[in-house]
């Protein structure tokens, strides 16, 4: 078997590499390793539980792979010959002109005893997992989620839903969220869980997970500040750790941070073999230092790139601006580039602008709910670093738009002049319209 | 009476003027002049019919004048004594250091037989005339609509609401809205309205307004074919005329669109006076000939280019880029910058790009509806000219991105790696995101 283009991983950075490919590149031959039947969509994972309903109905469809002329070929793949250029597999030899390794991540797991025990569950991408997983969940009254973050929020949000179980996040930071908003949003995210039932224990780690005292619930999470909770369930989610035996067996240099070392064009220490999404390292739009960043949005531009650059370099990466959203009930939140905290812990001098206001105009019009826009600047270029939203369902766009500021690197000055469409059904009114005017209020903190 | 600045009318221009002012020139003393004790939201006025309910509930509240320190006089300025630097009003003499005149727009009469009949309105800001329209309305059957632009569409869809109304809209050009997106556009938006009952004539003018032959209606329309439809009230949304009046009597200059003529820093031939918003005279980003958009956000940004540059200029626009949209029953339509057509006519070379999906993943999410994004770019550079963009309320947050994007001038390379967030419950997924998408189409076709 043999492929001008062989892209390991079937999930966002496999598929989106390959289909990129495809476009750039319309002559070639494309084959797509990988070692699952069905591909879950990362992000949606939580909303099985009750909005979907499903496992089943979470996959990524592989009508992308016909209507884009890319074979499939189901089977783990286990060494890279790369010097005869050949991927072998668990159902065969691949030769390739051109590799992407988009090997993705596994949960990560805290080195805390009884982690390994029955009833506890990662946020496992595989349909058999989550099924099984969902089934346990059924019976479960009290459950316990390890880490606040906004896998954790949306799965206590989830399971909450679906009535009847006491749900409780435990989140080592001072707020859920605390890694990607000012402490003004988390606490609002936070709020807006505790209204619905969720408890939260913040500022505190879990120290232990051990048999239960209660007969009725069959194990017990014991924190850092001695409390016990009896629990059924217990999901970690505390982050990913980059998938990278494959890159590492066939010699590819890694990064400090673990993951497969890549240069702005996605290309590999072997300038055959590129790698994008969770498995590949990342560095900041800003600075250029490692990023920690592991999203399907990243993952997808980063195979955008590796996808372009297969048969000639054209894209560089400008590094990772992280954008993201999360929503509990319709209250959602969005963050793109640097908070105010994080900026401030870079060494960036910054001023910030936030305004409050109703999304539609007038207020009275349906469906008008408050919206907060918080804008960070570097103080002395009043280049925009960040920017952050709470709001409805048009939160996840407005993020958008302010990460277009952030990519162009927008000054205040330029914000405060932007140039928007406004209407009384679908925004703010233009006179009050929150991106501007927090850049307007940025302003006159800078004279 | 004196104050330092004083500015003109109490719309979106001046008021965000005033606000502006205040805002970079914290010691200046400021003084709005109005006629109007109460100031209606423009954009809102065809929901006072309907989604609001009256006028009362549409208006700009006079709290941001308080906050902001700015002084209400309320009176019809009538001159301006430019040497003296003195404002007469009806109800006494101004003296100021700067002007800023933002008198706004009427409505535009067509030139034709029975205009000025009886129960024929135009969209008049002004409380009483809507009031009375209202009441008037109550008992209309029969309803016509002369214009299909997004006021025209924007009537129609609240007065069908109500029920018991037949409501024609009779439009000029091929398609409603047809000056402002492309064809496909346009069809869909004819399709909602067809679907929710109103019925649409286009491609013919309006040749008469008359007496009715039936009994039990009024007056009649008679069409440039021919054609005849009884009517018991006509609406007139066929665009808006500058209101120079006061400018032209002060001897400033009036360009060639009748507006009033200024520069990039919204400076009036007076260099102490300076105009804003429908009265004052736009270009287009694209080439600098005279644009004849007349929009309320369009007057917010020059009303923040003329307030920051009172005492010093420090802004310049470069153009309206022109970015609006509008809704109907959910479905929502956005434009920001050249259209094909438009990009055509003025003699651009352009490539496009289109993608449609559901803007929430996976596709069962609750809520997820399709959402068709197009963009249009030159050719040769590749920079981005233009964005369209058809789905529901995110719909006027999306065009905001890619309004951010035209204003960058960002190229189509660029714009294929956009940092998004994306989100299940808000936004589409990040392998089918329809802005990068469309890019990457669009550059599959510049090869």
């Amino acid at each position: 078997m043999k492929a001008d283009v062989v892209v390991v991983g079937g999930s966002a950075a496999g598929l989106t590499a390959a289909i990129t490919a495809r476009r750039h590149y319309p002559d070639k031959t494309i084959l797509l390793v990988r070692k699952e039947k069905e591909v879950l969509i990362p992000c949606g994972i939580p909303y099985i539980i009750n909005s979907i309903g499903q496992p089943e109905k979470n996959l990524m469809p592989d009508a992308a792979l016909e209507k884009n002329d890319i074979q499939l070929h189901l089977a783990e793949a286990t060494d890279i010959d790369r010097e005869g250029k050949v991927l072998r597999t668990t159902d065969g030899d691949i030769g390739f002109d051109r590799l992407v390794v988009a090997t993705g991540s596994d949960p990560a797991m805290p080195p805390v005893p009884g982690f390994d025990r029955d009833g506890v569950y990662a946020v496992v991408k595989d349909v058999a997992y989550l099924r099984e997983f969902q089934h346990r969940l059924a019976r479960a009254k009290q459950v316990v989620i390890v880490g606040g973050g906004f896998i954790g929020i949306e799965f206590a949000d989830e399971i909450n839903a679906l009535g009847g179980k006491e749900v409780t996040i435990v989140e080592i930071l001072p707020h859920c969220l605390g890694l990607s908003y000012d402490e003004e949003f988390c606490v609002e995210m936070e709020n807006v869980l505790r209204e619905r039932g969720v408890k939260l224990r913040t500022g505190t780690r879990v120290r232990e997970i051990a048999d239960g005292d209660a007969a009725e619930h069959s194990g017990k999470v014991v924190l850092d500040d001695g409390a016990e909770l009896p629990v059924d369930l217990v999901i970690l989610g505390i982050g990913a750790v980059a998938n990278v035996e494959l890159a590492r067996k066939a010699g590819l240099h890694i990064g400090l941070s673990g993951s497969i070392a890549v240069d702005r064009a996605m290309q590999t220490s072997d300038p055959a073999i590129f790698a994008c999404g969770d498995c590949a390292e990342k560095v900041s739009f800003f600075g250029g230092r490692p990023s920690p960043l592991k999203l399907a949005s990243i993952a997808s531009l980063e195979a955008r790139i590796a996808g372009a650059n297969l048969f000639g370099l054209r894209r560089e990466s400008p590094g990772t601006v992280g954008v993201w959203c999360t929503a509990v009930d319709g209250f959602a939140l969005g963050t793109a580039g640097l908070t105010e905290a994080m900026a401030a812990e870079r060494g960036y001098q910054t001023v910030c602008g936030t305004v409050e206001g109703p999304n539609r105009h007038p207020a009275c019009m349906p469906g008008a709910v408050r919206t907060r826009v918080k804008l960070v600047f570097e103080k002395n270029s009043g280049v925009l670093l960040g920017g952050q939203v709470a709001g409805d369902a048009t939160a996840g766009e407005i993020i958008n738009g302010i990460s277009a500021c952030v990519q162009s690197r927008m000054t205040a000055e330029q914000i405060a002049m932007f140039q928007l469409g406004t209407h009384p059904a679908l925004t703010a009114s233009p006179v009050a319209y929150a991106l501007v005017n927090a850049a307007e209020t940025a302003i006159a903190r800078m004279r």
